[in-house]
């Protein structure tokens, strides 16, 4: 049988471009792992880790042009877009080689022994290890900052942990490039290229997600794909860690004293938020819960005008624009679900933005409207008016978890007058990240970023942006009596390394 | 049809001392499911809740001799272990107070806003909020530590979840007494008693794992009891985190420089280690690699010497003892297997301690001998002769996950002259818990503690004793944006509650 080609696909014409790799064999796939399996002592020193890392930003940054260009031939996200995306991803290759340097997440503690405790303490040393090679599943709308040196790979590689990726199948051409360059900037500190490996093909998918030798994963990307992956994951005879990020609608609730103060401003944001990226985000907002009354009706004027003037655009694919088409279709068949500017195919290949309005009491009957209350990937959103506060937050509790949800709020609401803080304690339960007077969209690369929340926006408690997102590819090991001439350094007394730690109980920085 | 009953039994009869309760059916499992969801929100103030584990410790401090005296009668393990358990349990719930109060494991970290970012970043703030209900299902063999009051309990009530505790059938009185104490000290702090549930029964349990408001679940037991319910929380609609502890080997490596300069008191420590608790902890030495030669000779027969003057003993119940005599049996009969020490039934309702010997190339053969690579409950241990240091590495190569991994060292290893480094080295990727000329059971309750490993000692990366225990039950929020009116006082700039945190970047302690 011959292997199936992979080919690089321009979504503005459907057209193919050219072929640039085979799908990976079953025995293609284990040799990837095995030689990363095989290369992973190569990224024990933390100093060479961070340097790479810095290198590999570097290598990005200088590939610039070329990589942008063929992303853009490939995705359609346009040159501006992508090349901000590249270098959010340098920006993320830099702070975690920052963090690999200060070392904190290597969580160390340090207990003397204590012959007076119940049981008795005896000489007790913790750190954190590698778990080993990571499989990393590239995402579709992310080319850079989800895809093969994005944030899964920069935290894995942070953590010590060699990597295989997943090329997806949107963006092959780019994926190979990026993936050179990576594999460069380890072979300039003397690691070998292996510790990041490169597949194409579902069937390779597959095949990595039950590889006895990888450790963990790190996906993004659909319910139904991550579903099944985080099945497999969980159901091998060694069950691995799946950081899987599925799905989000992203609630929005707008107050009625905030539509009355800035109805227009809301419509515009909210316009802006749910067509960026041609609706492609993972943290677009998908439903937006809007006062009945005037102030809401002022903001879906404002909200009819900025949609409407918007252009049409190019999806990531055929298939996407497919399934768009389809639940723009489910949707708008619904009884009382209107469409005041109808979501739609725009020219062959591009798609035209628009959004639903519903009755925000049909998001709380059993059956059809279910629909709604999920995501639907590309530029729409369903506004539900609600018409007492107790209904807005009946329909939220319905909503399954969200990597967001956020809240608009009049001045007096965020002064502390009225019942802002009752709406956060609301909106908590229902995402990672509770977001005040903003819009979702733009998930900034920060310590204190979480992007993760309740299933099926994530499968674990764990984030996949921000420093914290290190953690996934770790676990503790906890070293006993063990002489100081066999320590590791991490774990001596006297910290040569100079790393944050507990020590005795007391926090150290 | 009858509600089945739950008896205790003496396990040195095995008669049935009294019915103590009938098991929960699936409509009582959801009352104490929705009752412990209710009230969950009494749990928000670490001070209270810290209180509140406080006065658990002294609760069951106060109804020790009743608590001791029970859990004999149903367990056999006797009023010294029994009351040392307890001291243990009471020491921890008063750690993880003291946990609460300091706040670290919050995770606090700030990030003001930063337009030169790449992205910009907005004002972000995230700390960690408790997940909800916890299930959590005893140990046999801890019937304090591991148990109603035990650290999965303690851990999640001091992250703010309330616990639904599945009895284990071995100590079901004891179990209703230790939650009568707990709901007491949550009374005494107006803390609804329902934080606490209580329900006994193997189908319960499995009602447990599936009921849509357990947030995260927490076990100690077997590999085939722990792996059905760990499959059930990933199928669950929403999966779930569940922390098992399943089984482990606990392989010792004995060096030929150690068994030289040691070998009398190396075999006589392996005989108190493996018969310690009639052999039923989890830490266990279950496989020892034990040099050829003289050393290795003088070691056995120190150890045979002092495990023939071991008691014969009572295990925790009489499938335990079939099941310790069937594996006895099944390992016995294995061409080259010798038993200096028979192991086997001592007296009608007890057992002896025994153990085996085996040459180590058997051991990566495929095939039957594979049964010595897994955990046999209770006082037998498998000595593997190796004749040279690769072969001992060959076995440990093929070892499944473990809790620890134990090395004895000669005073010369320890010191850093010869192959101690190596053999750490090697003994890292198998285990937890690294133990260097001492014995693995015995674990202390310390912050640097880890009691965890690859599976199947555990089913993620966390920790079941010791500070990081509480990281189980807890998941980041983020705040974005959000006025300072309306922050978790966490989360405020001037730190009022006086938090360790991680501020703009820098580690504040």
């Amino acid at each position: 049988m011959a292997a199936a080609p992979v080919w690089s696909v321009d979504p503005r014409t459907g057209k193919r471009r050219e072929q640039v790799a085979v799908e990976a064999t079953a025995e293609e796939v284990d040799t990837a792992v095995r030689a990363a399996h095989a290369v992973r002592g190569a990224l024990a020193d933390r100093a060479v880790r961070s340097a790479f890392l810095r290198s590999a930003a570097a290598g990005l940054d200088a590939a610039r042009d070329g990589l942008v260009e063929t992303a853009d031939a490939e995705t359609a996200l346009g040159p501006v877009r992508l090349t901000g995306e590249l270098a959010r991803t340098c920006y993320q290759l830099r702070a975690f080689a920052d963090i690999v340097d200060e070392g904190a997440f290597l969580d160390v503690v340090i207990d003397h022994p204590d012959a007076g405790a119940t049981p008795p303490v005896p000489d007790l040393r913790r750190h954190k290890v590698p778990l080993g090679v990571v499989a990393v599943y590239s995402a579709s709308n992310f080319p850079f900052a989800f895809s093969v040196a994005g944030g899964d790979t920069a935290s894995a590689l942070a953590a010590g942990c060699p990597v295989v990726v997943k090329a997806h199948p949107d963006h092959p051409a780019l994926s190979e490039l990026v993936a050179k360059v990576l594999r460069r900037a380890a072979a300039a500190h003397v690691i070998p290229a292996d510790v990041v490996g490169l597949v194409h093909g579902f069937e390779a998918g597959v095949e990595l997600i039950g590889h006895p030798l990888v450790a963990a994963a790190g996906f993004t990307g659909s319910v139904r794909g991550g579903r099944a992956l985080f099945d497999a994951a969980a159901a091998r005879p060694v069950p691995i860690p799946f950081h899987g990020e599925l799905g989000s609608l992203n609630p929005v609730l707008v107050t009625e004293a905030a539509a009355a103060e800035r109805a227009e401003e809301i419509g515009a944001g909210l316009a802006g938020s749910m067509t960026l990226g041609v609706g492609q985000f993972c943290v677009k907002p998908g439903l937006v819960l809007v006062p009945s009354g005037a102030g809401g009706d002022r903001l879906l004027k404002s909200l009819t005008d900025a949609v409407s003037d918007t252009d049409a655009g190019v999806l990531l694919d055929h298939r996407m624009r497919d399934d768009f088409l389809a639940g723009v279709r489910e949707r708008a068949a619904l009884a009382d679900v209107e469409s005041p500017v109808t979501p739609g195919a725009g020219g062959e290949h591009t798609v035209s933005a628009g959004f639903f309005t519903v009755p925000a009491d049909r998001l709380t009957e059993e059956g059809a409207y279910g629909v709604l209350l999920e995501e639907c990937f590309g530029p729409v959103t369903v506004v539900a008016r609600y018409t007492d506060e107790e209904q807005a937050t009946a329909v939220l509790s319905r909503l399954p978890g969200n990597l967001t949800a956020s809240v608009q709020l009049s001045s007096r609401e965020a002064a502390g007058q009225g019942r802002g803080a009752d709406l956060l304690a609301a909106l908590t339960p229902l995402a990672g990240r509770v977001v005040v007077n903003a819009w979702p969209t733009g998930v900034a690369v920060a310590p204190a970023q979480h992007h993760g929340g309740p299933y099926p926006a994530t499968t674990s408690t764990s984030t996949s942006v921000g420093g914290t997102a290190i953690e996934r590819w770790l676990r503790p090991v906890t070293y006993q009596n063990t002489p100081t001439a066999l320590l590791p350094r991490e774990l001596l007394d006297d910290n040569p390394l100079g790393l944050p730690r507990r020590f005795n109980g007391v926090l150290e920085r």
